[in-house]
């Protein structure tokens, strides 16, 4: 049987098997409606409250500051419109960086149809923010900076706490979208200084169909979801109990053990940031070394295009993505290597391999094997790299070589 | 032990064990997201397929009208408020009725807020919509109707085929809030006539966490949730693959078995209409005996309050509701009773009993044998029992009889 080797963690993590038992009563004979006060309805309830505090303490929030959501991209939606909606009046203009998830950049972009003004502030070649470019973008009449924890992709962990600070002294308020995150490293709100974060537990093992936007007394937020009262009135619909329970577990879980899993995920990340530069030719690691996500690697690797190598790694039954999870199937060169200046040329061949609590040594080993037979195998067939070899002189990128795709949905 | 009879199946029902079954391998092994195209995602990109074909077959709908949301509240969040953005130049009148889930109603309010005009068609005794003033309330630029397909409440399935022919004939779209119908009796979206379609799968046995908002091709929608591709770019977020699967085989287990199920649920239904009102006096069913869904009981009984019976009934261990689901801690009279003209002082008095197929002859034999008890016990302690029993007089409502309670979220 061929090797199977997940390294798209990224996109989705396998549920934690203490997760799914957690959640199994409340997908059998536990489905009482936490609305209803008999006691089938008051169990789900309580299930739901402990949930609420284990997700309140994986970030250090208060229980009421926790509001559920269906998934990561909607409590990004219920951050931004939500803030919109509830401080239009003071003023109409939102800053996130150029390298946001696309919930929060076409979440921006809609309010911008809507008559609210986005300035997008850069990053560097790390995908760093640029703090005094920051400074700049932030105004009086700026209700809101959304500015991701950490960067899916390049995995690169932003200063938030000196964001937080320069959002507040011109009365703004700060969202982080910490779905890269928290689970996955020491998280604190209050530490941070965030108002809103957004926080998932499909990168640390839980289950879908339960997200959280967590909230601190004092921000207003219109909700995005009318009808019932749910969630304090700020999220109609039934909750999703099992889901609850189970990212509650998955909040538990990581409390316990994230940094152990962090220290023993950054090692194997490093032997394959250290390793694969001394066996494959014209290779670019994507964002720094330091402030990196335990997971993430990404390379960018010359005369090569991400597509192939996708394809010829998923044959040895590696499993990469060739881009944020969301673009994967559009096959261009993704907005945060654009957003970090990689060049077009070189961007075409990148991959991003994102490590999990349940890869080992072995894997490693396996990928440092078999990367660099598909980056030959590919390079033999590219008339770029037979010129390159010929002449040492790199083809200016013109009609022949289609860099420039359509854009998609995904656009931000 | 104490018997456990659940009656609350408007509210949630139990999971079919089939439907888990066809979930667990998408919570264990099959964790890939279907956005990726290795082979594990490619297996839960099939795994959607499927659903989507399943659900599409339920209600006679294209697979590539089917679209994928977390839950019914937010479907038809997207219906009203993505048709209203969409269509905004065309008009801005919105027509629902008075008894309408508060998702719709909530909505709609939200919708008023931003300079939408909405009125609401009233019903009458049965909860049928006035059809005469449904022509009335339509306008050259109303550009929705959303009236349900039965309501949860009393159980009154709406005459939409003609709602549909009027909304059309003035050129509004027409959407139909079915969760309460889809799964449980034929549903056919073509039949109807409706652009738009709320299906969730918690009514007929699937699970939290995945609805449907059908879109027949030409309606345009503009996306709530902002994000990736995902859903042709109408709703953002990574697919919650278990969850869809679930509501996929809900569906097909519905399409098989679901007019069997209606056949003996209504038996049962049918008993506890007729069996009741011989053993408990003052007592009067809402809605109407004809076109009624097939698990509805709702009663107003005289001389009590609902609270009372509800906690009664809960210790012997019969579940009830005292009103939606949504409502149910709010104990106040709901807005689909006053709705229907029932009044407040008997409204007070009211249970919702709703069967699944789970239910069967000796529940209903033990709800017949306990309930007059929980009555008898309620008006022996009521002063207003005690007046009338005297006088032959119902004391008129004032200072002393408080029906009026404050408003909450769920407010229409």
């Amino acid at each position: 049987m061929m090797k199977e080797i997940y390294l798209d963690n990224q996109s989705n993590t396998k549920l934690d098997e203490r997760v799914l038992e957690a959640m199994l009563p409340y997908l059998r004979e536990n489905y009482g409606n936490p609305q209803s006060m008999y006691s089938l309805g008051a169990r789900s309830k309580d299930a739901v409250d402990a949930a609420r505090k284990a997700v309140a303490g994986l970030v250090g929030a208060a229980e009421e500051e926790v509001y559920f959501t269906s998934c990561g991209s909607e409590s990004n939606n219920l951050a931004l419109k939500g803030i919109a909606s509830a401080y239009k009046q003071k003023g109409k203009h939102i800053v996130v960086s150029a390298i946001e998830h696309f919930s929060v950049l076409n979440s921006a972009r809609r309010l911008e149809q809507e008559g609210f003004e986005v300035t997008q502030v850069p990053v560097d070649r790390s995908g760093t923010v640029l703090l005094e470019e920051l400074k700049k973008a932030v105004r009086p009449d700026t209700i809101l900076v959304s500015i991701q924890h950490a960067n899916t992709e390049i995995g690169v962990i932003e200063p938030v706490e000196e964001i937080a600070a320069i959002a507040h002294e011109k009365g703004a308020l700060f969202h982080t979208d910490a779905v890269c995150t928290a689970g996955t490293i020491p998280v604190d709100i209050n530490k941070i200084g965030a108002d809103l974060l957004t926080l998932s537990g499909s990168q640390f093992y839980g289950p879908k169909g339960a997200a959280v936007l967590v909230i601190k007394k004092g921000a207003r937020v219109t909700p995005q979801m009318d009808g019932g009262i749910q969630e304090n009135g700020r999220r109609a619909g039934t909750e999703n109990v099992p889901a609850i329970v189970g990212l509650g577990k998955a909040c538990e879980i990581a409390s316990g053990e994230m940094k152990e899993n962090a220290v023993s995920i950054s090692r194997l990340r490093d032997r394959l940031i250290n390793e694969l530069p001394g066996r494959i030719k014209y290779i670019y690691l994507n964002g720094g070394t330091g402030n990196r996500l335990p997971g993430n690697v990404n390379f960018s690797i010359e005369f090569v295009e991400g597509e192939g190598m996708f394809l010829l790694l998923d044959a040895r039954g590696i499993m990469v993505s060739s881009g944020s999870a969301c673009a994967s199937k559009a096959l261009k060169m993704s907005h945060v290597l654009t957003g970090i200046g990689v060049d077009a040329a070189i961007g075409q061949g990148s991959i991003l391999m994102s490590l999990s609590k349940y890869n080992n040594d072995a894997d490693v080993d396996y990928v440092l094997e078999n990367f660099p037979q598909v980056v030959d195998k590919l390079r033999g067939m590219s008339p770029l790299y037979a010129y390159f070899e010929k002449t040492g002189q790199r083809k200016p990128a013109g009609p022949g070589t289609d860099y420039e795709h359509e854009h998609d949905h995904c656009e931000p």
